[in-house]
C-alpha cells in the first residue's frame, strides 16, 4: 500500500500551492474503506447548478467501468457532481463494473438532489476487482452535508494511490474584464501502475463558458500537457481529464462564451495551458521512482506530429532512462531512440544537446565537446535534452522522469 | 567493461553447444585493442569461394557505417569473409565512420585474396567514437594465416559485449538425400545498448542455395526469430543478421537450389526457423539483467500483424517486467497492455492465461481462479503468458525477460 512509508519525490514542490475557492465548486472526502485502512478513500464535489462539462480519457481498448460512464454522461454537457475513490480502479470488472456504476450514480445523485446523468466518475486501484458501491450508501450523504470550497489539500490527497504528494494547480486571471478562478488537482504516479495508479485531473473555473467551447479548448490543450507526459509508455485503463465551469462569474458581469473564437477566451486558454501543464509535470515529478524530471524537446522536424513521435521514443527509451538515473550524457542512446521512431531522420544532420551544451551535430560527435561540463550538467535534477533534425520546423516538447532501481522495485518488489 | 566481473546469466544454456565444422567456413579471433584489454575483440570468418550471402539489417533511420557497408555489398551476393568487431560500434562516425569500413574491406580483402565487395563487416559498442581501422592493418592478415572450421566458441566470444555467455545453435539434415549442416552464431544482451550492446548473428550453412533464395528464405524466418525477440524495445544503430551458403555440399552431390519453391528448401527451412529461434532466444536469455524468460501468445486476434502488436505491447510494458520480476501474477497489467496496444480489442471477449491457469475470462476475473497456484507459477524461469482475444485467428508470439534492478545497474550506475 503506497503513500504512506514511502518517502516523498525529491522533485516535489515545496509546499502545496494556497488555492483559492473557486465559486459554485466544493469538497468533501470520507473513508469509504474501499481498500485502504486509515485514510480518505473517497471524494465527492458538488457543483452549481448549471455546471458545464467536458472531458478526455484514456484511449485505451478495454477502459475502466468508470470511463464508460462518463463518455455516456458527457454529450449532456452538465454536471452537479463528482465522485472519485480510490484503491479500486472498476476496471475490467464486466457487468458488475457497469452495476457499481450506476449504483453509485445513484446514490451520489440522490445526496446532490440531482440527475444522474449529471453525476461524473472517476475509480483508480486494483484492476480486476469489483468495486462495491454499496460502500457509498450514507457516505456520499454525510459528503453533501458538509462539503467546503477550500478543501483543495484534502481532495487532492483523497484521490492519491502511490502518489507521494498531493497534487493541485491554479491561476487567476480576467475573462471578458472579471476577475476569474481556474483550479484543478491530479493524481498520478506512473503513466499506470493498475496496482495502485493511473491518472485523474479535475480542474475547474467559475467563469461561464458553454460545454461545446470547454470540450474543443480542453481537447487542444491536452496535447501539449497530459499527452506529453510519460512515465513508463504504459497508458492506463481509467485515465480521466475532466474540465468544469460553474458559471458563477456571470453574477459579477462576465458574458457567458458560448463562441470558440470569442476574443475573450484567449486569457482563459493561456491559463488552462499552464495549469493543465503544472499538474501534468506534477504527475511525472511523481513518477514511480523518479529522481530526475526530464524534458525532451525535438525541433527541425518535418511536422509537429512527427517531431512529438521521435520526442516520446526518446523520453519512452528503457535505455535513455536509465542514463539519465545514471547521471550519464550518454548521447549515444539519443541517437538511438531517434533512429528507431520510425520518423523522417537524417543521421548527417542531426544535432544534439544536452543543456546548453551541443554534444553532437551534423552526425558526430562535437569537435568541442567537453564530456566533463556535460557531466556536471548531469547531476542536475532537472535535465533537458534537446535534439534538432535540420530537416523541417516541426517541434514538440514532452516531458519524463528517470529510469531507477526504486521504480523497478515499487513495480516489482513490494508484493513479495 | 562488461562480460568479465558479472555473473552467467541464470537463464544461460548449461554448456556451449557441440557445433561441426561448416565445410567451406573457417574463424579465427585477434586481440586488436579496440576497447577492451585481455580479450579479443575481432574474429575474422573466411569463406569458400563461391559463397552466396543474405542479409537483413536494423530498421534504425541512424544505422551504423557498418550496416551502410554491408547494404551496400549485399545485391552482389557473394562473399569471401566477415569481419567483425567488439568495443566500438562505429556508429553516428560521420565521414570518418564511412572511411573506417572502407579500410576494413580493404585490409579483409588483401587478407583473404579477394574483392572489397566480397567483404561482410559488423562492428558493436560504443556509439559515436571514430573506429581506427588501421588497428586492422596485420591483424587480420595474420588471421588469415591461422583460420579453423571449428573454433566457434572462440568466435562467438571475441564478438560480445555486454553478453555473459557465448551463443551458438545448429542443425543437421539432409537437403535433396545429401547431409548439410546450418550453424551459426549471435551476441546481444539488450535489444540494444549503444555503449556495450547490439545484436549480431552469423549463420552459415554447407547446402547449396543460391542468394536470392537465401535471401527470401532469410527474411521470412526473421519475422518469427530475430524480430519476435525483446528485450528493452530498444532499437540498435546496428542489427545484423546474416546468412551464408558456401555451396560445399554440391561436391557430395547436392543440386544447387536457385528456386523459391524447390520442394527440396522444406528441411532447410524448418532448420533456419529452429537455428533462429535458438539464437534468437538465447539473445534473450542473456538479457541485461534478466533472471525469466517470458513466452508472451496471443490468439484470437484480427490478423497476425494485429497479435504481434498486442504480443509486443505487452513484452515491451514496463509494468509486466517488473512483476514478472516481482513473481507478481498481475494480469491487470495484461489488460493495461492490451488495451494500449490500440488493435482491435473487446474487454468482455479477452481471456488471459498464465501457463494453463486462466486468471480472466469474459472480461473479468476467472471465477475459478487460484492466486496461491498461480503465485507458485510466477516462481519458474520460464514463464508463458497467453491472451485469447476471442475476436478472429490471428495469432503470434514473442519472447522476452523481465526487468529488473540489475538492468537499471546495468545500463544506469555502470559508469558513475
Amino acid at each position: 500500500m503506497a503513500g504512506k512509508d514511502v518517502p516523498v519525490s525529491p522533485l516535489a514542490p515545496k509546499r502545496f500551492p494556497k488555492v483559492p475557492v473557486v465559486e459554485g465548486v466544493a469538497f468533501a472526502t470520507a473513508e469509504a474503506g474501499i481498500r485502504y485502512k486509515g485514510r480518505t478513500d473517497v471524494l465527492l464535489v458538488k457543483l452549481n447548478e448549471g455546471t458545464q462539462m467536458a472531458g478526455v480519457f484514456t484511449r485505451s481498448k478495454c477502459p475502466s467501468a468508470a470511463v464508460d460512464w462518463c463518455r455516456k454522461v458527457l454529450p449532456g454537457g452538465r454536471a452537479r457532481g463528482i465522485v472519485v475513490n480510490s484503491g479500486n480502479a472498476n476496471a475490467f470488472t464486466g457487468k458488475k463494473g457497469i452495476e457499481s456504476v450506476d449504483l453509485t450514480a445513484k446514490i451520489a445523485a440522490k445526496a446532490l438532489g440531482c440527475t444522474e446523468g449529471e453525476i461524473a466518475i472517476a475509480s483508480t486501484g486494483v484492476i480486476g476487482e469489483p468495486l462495491d458501491a454499496t460502500k457509498f450508501n450514507g457516505v456520499l450523504a454525510d459528503c453533501a452535508s458538509r462539503v467546503k470550497g477550500d478543501a483543495w489539500n484534502e481532495a487532492a490527497r483523497a484521490i492519491m494511490t502511490t502518489d507521494t504528494f498531493p497534487k493541485a494547480s491554479f491561476k487567476r486571471f480576467k475573462v471578458g474584464g472579471v476577475e476569474v478562478t481556474l483550479a484543478g488537482i491530479a493524481k498520478g504516479a506512473g503513466m499506470i501502475a493498475p496496482d495502485m495508479a493511473t491518472m485523474l485531473s479535475f480542474v475547474f473555473t467559475d467563469a461561464a463558458i458553454s460545454a461545446p467551447v470547454l470540450q474543443a479548448l480542453l481537447s487542444k490543450a491536452v496535447k501539449g500537457s497530459f499527452n506529453a507526459v510519460t512515465v513508463d509508455s504504459d497508458t492506463s485503463t481509467s485515465d480521466t481529464l475532466m474540465l468544469f465551469a460553474t458559471g458563477a462569474a456571470k453574477a459579477r458581469g462576465q458574458k457567458e462564451i458560448s463562441q470558440l473564437n470569442d476574443p475573450a477566451l484567449s486569457s482563459f486558454k493561456r491559463a488552462l495551458n499552464a495549469v493543465l501543464l503544472d499538474l501534468a509535470t506534477q504527475v511525472v515529478k511523481d513518477g514511480e521512482g523518479a529522481r530526475k524530471f526530464v524534458k525532451v524537446s525535438v525541433e527541425g522536424a518535418k511536422s509537429a506530429n512527427s517531431a512529438k513521435r521521435i520526442a516520446l521514443s526518446i523520453a519512452n527509451s528503457p535505455l535513455v532512462k536509465t542514463a539519465v538515473a545514471g547521471e550519464d550524457a550518454n548521447w549515444g542512446r539519443i541517437v538511438m531512440a531517434v533512429g528507431k521512431a520510425g520518423e523522417p531522420a537524417e543521421r548527417d544532420r542531426l544535432a544534439i544537446f544536452f543543456g546548453d551544451t551541443r554534444v553532437a551535430v551534423e552526425g558526430e560527435r562535437d569537435p568541442n565537446y567537453s564530456e566533463e561540463a556535460t557531466s556536471a550538467y548531469m547531476k542536475r535534477d532537472h535535465i533537458e535534452i534537446r535534439v534538432d533534425l535540420g530537416l523541417g520546423r516541426g517541434k514538440a516538447s514532452v516531458y519524463t522522469c528517470d529510469l531507477t532501481k526504486a521504480y523497478v522495485e515499487i513495480n516489482g518488489d513490494y508484493r513479495s
